[in-house]
């Protein structure tokens, strides 16, 4: 495989003496000791992450990943394939969810194209790095070729070197792409060693028949590419997604680059999964959103080891749930940097 | 019991017609159907609350009432009494989480004194209704007479009246007193008919030691008291807080007032728990932010048949877990008003 070198590049670590640094000014803080909770190890970890006292979530970058799917054609989703296209004009006209909750933290959105079926006109905040007309049905063959899979982390990649530029805080990595999610169902199985019917679930609203019949079609593709879980980019190449990949490659990216990435749902936290199977450091830059709807978004969370910040019990995509949790994120940044503590405020101390 | 006849006025009645206009704004959006959770029934219950095809949470109002214990004397909590007043010095000077978080939001923040040990001299954004120089042990005896009670609970309709005038869109109680989580677990037992054990938790960082204690100092009061769970009233009197008073007529007069109010933690949880129990109704106005960590929380929430909107393991109260769920509802807010719809954006619908 050519071109991803970087892959292999060693990810920033993180330092116990800033952690604990960190720590001390929460403890010094006019509350009991530990009250604020995960909104504590949120402002301790951008501590330590940035290496500042002063943490702060100023500048987010959001981009969407779009891509079509192969697997659409075995009928496993409720939308057609059309709606990956439409939906990336409705995200450069403002009408999309991720469009308006962008806009709402002013953040910076940017969608990529790496993969519709049908090639779209240049527009508004969209770049072109489409790899092909969507991949092709793991049902039938690999989802894509080795090239076409380094052309994906290149997107992800190029993604992360953009916010890097614009002096990013967070970074935040969406989907679209009408059938990923069986995409993500078969990469999680693969690497967690597990049947497609532990991890499949609705979707975009699948009837109890339809989780079936889609919980059949991955599972007989899993079975015919017989995958080997410690082999993560064949994984990818065989049932991944374009923009999975390049969701992948994102977060080894940041991981490199010092910057903290907030995981969005279950399409994300499948690419995470890959991300931390090639290189278990890239977690340690990670923060895990929001507990999706989708009912193998747990089973994800487990196999990594992680507890999503939120549970609003969303399964949109985008990089909404991600979107949503920004602001407990400022807001753990304000109260670690603007609180004051036991001795400014002349207030009894028991910590 | 005079001057509380307030109590008995009708509770607002929300619309099926109007939930059900909402809904079908929700639906019309583009995104599959349900796929935002939550917040998609945030802004349907805010919807037809206010009666709005726009519902908005510009203005927050948030009033943090502060209030002793004479339960405090019974050693159940870690923190000395004295700290009360000091955090509402602390309120003031903006140092406090609530302060810091209020400002975040841009919310009007307001403490009012109901009852700390000793008087404060006069201070920015600290109104002096004081019922007394805390409350009585209700280990020993009532907390408080009726003439208090219905102080207390003045303090809290007064506070409704000026967000009303304030034109606010959501009203957020919140609590200082130290020692209080010992009231709000009596008042809890009393009204759930469950031992001291079932609701009692560490508060602000009680041992196991000092837990057991706890339980057996409410236990003994709760026995010796006998408490009707049919005589809320009475529960409030004999084993509340004046902080917890004013925050059970407040959530009573939002819900007369048509005033979406947020629930904040453990102490707040018990305020609505009396609320509710002497107007069900009540319950259609409130919202329950988060899940606390004070594990007697979630008892409550299963007495009040209640989801919490999110869980960081939070447990320092002063409202400052509902404050962390506003921006969530205000985002809840700009999606329902400003997302395309399927006709709009020209997107396939399914739904």
């Amino acid at each position: 495989m050519n071109n991803i070198e970087w892959l292999d590049k060693p990810v920033a670590k993180i330092e116990q003496v800033d952690i604990d640094s960190a720590s001390d000014r929460q403890n010094s803080l006019t509350k009991p000791s530990g009250s604020l909770g995960m909104l504590e190890e949120v402002a301790i970890r951008l501590s330590a992450m940035n290496q500042t006292d002063t943490p702060n979530l100023e500048k987010v970058n959001i981009v969407v990943f779009a891509a079509d799917h192969g697997i659409a054609e075995e009928n496993v989703s409720v939308f057609p394939q059309a709606v990956t296209a439409e939906m990336v004009k409705n995200f450069s006209a403002g009408g999309a969810a991720i469009s308006v909750m962008a806009k709402e933290l002013s953040a910076e959105l940017e969608v990529v194209n790496v993969g519709t079926v049908t090639g779209l006109d240049k527009m508004f905040g969209v770049l072109d790095q489409r790899v092909a007309a969507g991949t092709h049905s793991f049902y039938k063959q690999a989802a894509m070729s080795e090239d076409q899979l380094v052309l994906a982390f290149n997107a992800g990649y190029d993604a992360v070197q953009r916010a890097k530029k614009s002096s990013t805080n967070l970074f935040i990595a969406g989907d679209m792409g009408i059938a990923n999610t069986s995409s993500a169902t078969a990469i999680a199985c693969a690497i967690i060693g597990c049947t497609a019917k532990v991890i499949a679930g609705p979707g975009t609203g699948l009837s109890k028949e339809g989780v079936s019949h889609k919980v059949d079609i991955i599972q007989q593709s899993l079975n015919k590419h017989n995958l080997d879980p410690q082999q993560p980019l064949t994984i990818l190449q065989t049932v991944g997604g374009f923009e999975i990949a390049a969701m992948t490659a994102a977060y080894i990216a940041c991981a490199q680059n010092k910057i903290p990435a907030l995981v969005d749902g279950f399409i994300a936290s499948a690419a995470a999964l890959v991300a931390i199977k090639l290189n278990p450091q890239v977690k340690d830059w990670l923060f895990f959103a929001h507990a999706s709807a989708e009912p193998g978004h747990k089973k994800i969370m487990q196999a990594i080891n992680a507890k999503p910040l939120i549970d609003l019990n969303l399964r949109l995509g985008e990089a909404s749930g991600a979107a949503a949790v920004v602001p407990l994120m400022r807001m753990a940044c304000a109260l670690h940097n603007n609180m004051a503590t036991f001795a400014q405020a002349d207030v009894s101390n028991v910590n």
